[in-house]
């Protein structure tokens, strides 16, 4: 250990800090900023890992939840297969880091064939999805006056929450036979059962797995019935994934958030605040004292417009408040939110000791309700272990 | 004309877009894009600017709506006597841009203290504020050990929906002797009434208004009779700027919203849908024919999680449907939405007619709930006039 080293102590190193600031302490990170608790964050990325294999299938994280290649590359080391991406910069931002395997999982439009054909062009093992005749012939003809076979699977709906072929209907069969009759490259099918978020016990969660797995088999298995071979089966939220009990017939799953975890899975009960890897790092800048309020420098622009334990059986407001190390104070919420500028309080009660218990200056983390949101509000993570701290950049827009 | 001109027609010049695309009309844009309507935007800050200048006060737009220079000249050139910004990195970015009379509009802490001088020594006249003792004094301390006078207003709390001391309290007096006392410079006072936002009618919004500026006017009267001049009396959002009958003693009005305008705007009814400048570009990507939904390719993350109509008169879900050339479609909104998928329907009855009326490729306009937090989605503008369109690039951050 060198001079320089040993000065430093136990305080977090520099390296690869961007140049904007040079950071010694947590307390010391401008605010607000998008912290990640890497411990948290890998164990998390274990867990899930772990799981998957342990049920037989392959994992490819959903990497809309961070948008950041240091935390991919983690997913990847850790056995991940491939990634799915929410939009076609996702899959051109990590096609440039060096991944591959890339699925598109929202339903393409004519509109963005030719974006995605540059990326398959470049090497991209690319594959895009399709939840209609209509959409499927407009691949079809695409791919046919482009030359260009594109690998297309089919999103089934299991649980009527958003897109999706019926995986007991007709027009199944007939995109099917659309793609290959078209030759294309029929690639499987995939579906998701975004209706889980709705649910907080384990026997519900079991079930609703349970039907996402077996309706998705299900229409892989009349696809194959019908002479369409089906070579995936993609199913997955991280509400079903982490609960289901088999998943017999299903190849990959796709799950996202679990990555760092949020007040919304609290909620529904797959994940603890300890498993919360992401936290908004916020100063407390003002009070009102007889109202019992701190201010604090992280509003909604910063924690995102996410209500989304407003529904659940607990509402955390904007946020759960934590200590700088990231120890919950129970009791303390983000109760209300103006732009740049968070309302901690007790929800609860008027407390009298606010200005004493938080003075200004005080630096705090906040857990979010939502982490694909509240990450989707910063140009980079600030990403903290147990002996330094790195800035890691993410991207946004389309 | 010279053939090239000719050959485009009454399309939009490629003029100044981005290297990304080359855009000749706007179903030619990728979507989700944040379409500026230059016409309504240009629109909304002349009336503004009109009516502070009948009621005999300057105005210093708040740009966090935009975080956007192109947008922010546009105000400046029809008369804003300086600007006011949400985080140091608007004044940052603004400076650099050419701007010098800047407020920064949220308590400061001594954590950014550094920051702030560092923008004032370079020559920006960046005004700081605190609203408590507390606050003043570590701003004295900072001034004092650095030799550096910074200029200081106080917020004040006109309707006790956020920060800000109170107007006929002892510490308004007191922060205003420690400011004297310590050497800084006392630039005034300045209050927003974020109340308004609850209020929807004409008379709520001009008794609403005549409160926030009386006790702001109030707070200054108070100053001055306890020999602390107080040369700005700033006050100001959309609603009161948009409502106020007079601004007697009242110097300057600040307001953001109102570049852009927003549905809700629309219900506290200082705005209609035609004044609208803001809306998100989609593209209809599918359909669940039995429920009378079109799935879009704006979701929650393009129009934001911002469901500020929610408890207002008028609920539009998470935006109001427009043909492309922004003109209403009654009834369609926004009903719901997931990450990249919006959900198209009517809100009052499921219509059979829902494929033939948005076919797969349809491209709409959907009007935001809130502009500054759908704006902030998107690290661009496409910025539309009647006979060009250019990118406007925003920025977002702290």
């Amino acid at each position: 250990m060198d001079r320089r080293q040993k000065k430093r102590g136990n305080r977090y190193a520099p390296t690869n800090f961007s140049k904007r600031f040079k950071i010694m302490a947590i307390t010391e990170i401008p605010t607000p900023a998008a912290l990640i608790d890497t411990a948290r964050m890998l164990r998390n990325i274990n867990t899930m890992q772990t799981r998957m294999t342990s049920l037989g299938v392959k994992l490819r994280p959903h990497v809309k939840t961070s948008k950041c290649v240091a935390v991919v590359q983690q997913q990847i080391r850790a056995g991940a297969s491939g990634i799915t991406v929410s939009t076609l910069k996702e899959a051109e931002q990590f096609f440039a880091a060096g991944v591959t395997n890339i699925l598109y999982a929202v339903g393409m439009v004519p509109s963005k064939l030719a974006q995605a054909k540059a990326l398959r062009d470049k090497g991209c093992d690319l594959k895009i999805i399709v939840d209609s005749l209509d959409a499927a012939n407009a691949v079809v003809d695409f791919g046919r006056s482009h030359a260009h076979v594109l690998e297309v699977w089919m999103e089934v709906d299991t649980d009527g929450h958003r897109a999706g072929l019926k995986p007991d209907g007709d027009e199944l069969l007939g995109v099917g036979r659309a793609l290959r009759d078209g030759g294309m490259t029929f690639g499987g099918v995939m579906t998701h059962a975004g209706a889980s978020y709705e649910l907080n016990t384990p026997e519900a969660l079991q079930a609703m797995a349970e039907q996402e797995r077996s309706l998705c088999v299900l229409a892989a298995e009349r696809l194959r019935a019908a002479a369409l071979p089906c070579a995936n089966v993609s199913v997955g939220s991280t509400p079903t994934a982490l609960s289901a009990e088999h998943l017999e017939g299903v190849t990959e799953v796709r799950a996202g958030v679990y990555v760092f975890h949020d007040l919304v899975m609290v909620n529904i009960g797959v994940a603890s605040t300890d498993d919360v890897a992401l936290s908004v790092l916020t100063t407390v800048i003002g009070h009102q004292k007889d109202k019992g309020w701190a201010l604090v420098d992280a509003g909604w622009m910063a924690m995102s417009r996410d209500r989304g334990t407003q529904k659940q059986t607990r509402d955390y407001g904007y946020g759960q408040v934590c200590d700088v190390d990231g120890r919950v104070i129970d009791g303390y919420t983000l109760t209300s939110a103006n732009q740049e500028h968070g309302i901690l309080s007790r929800a609860d009660e008027v407390g009298g000791d606010i200005t004493h218990r938080f003075p200004v200056g005080t630096v705090l983390r906040i857990l979010p309700n939502h982490a694909c949101a509240t990450a989707a509000q910063f140009p980079e993570y600030v990403a903290v272990g147990a002996t330094r701290a790195e800035t890691w950049p993410r991207f946004y827009g389309w």
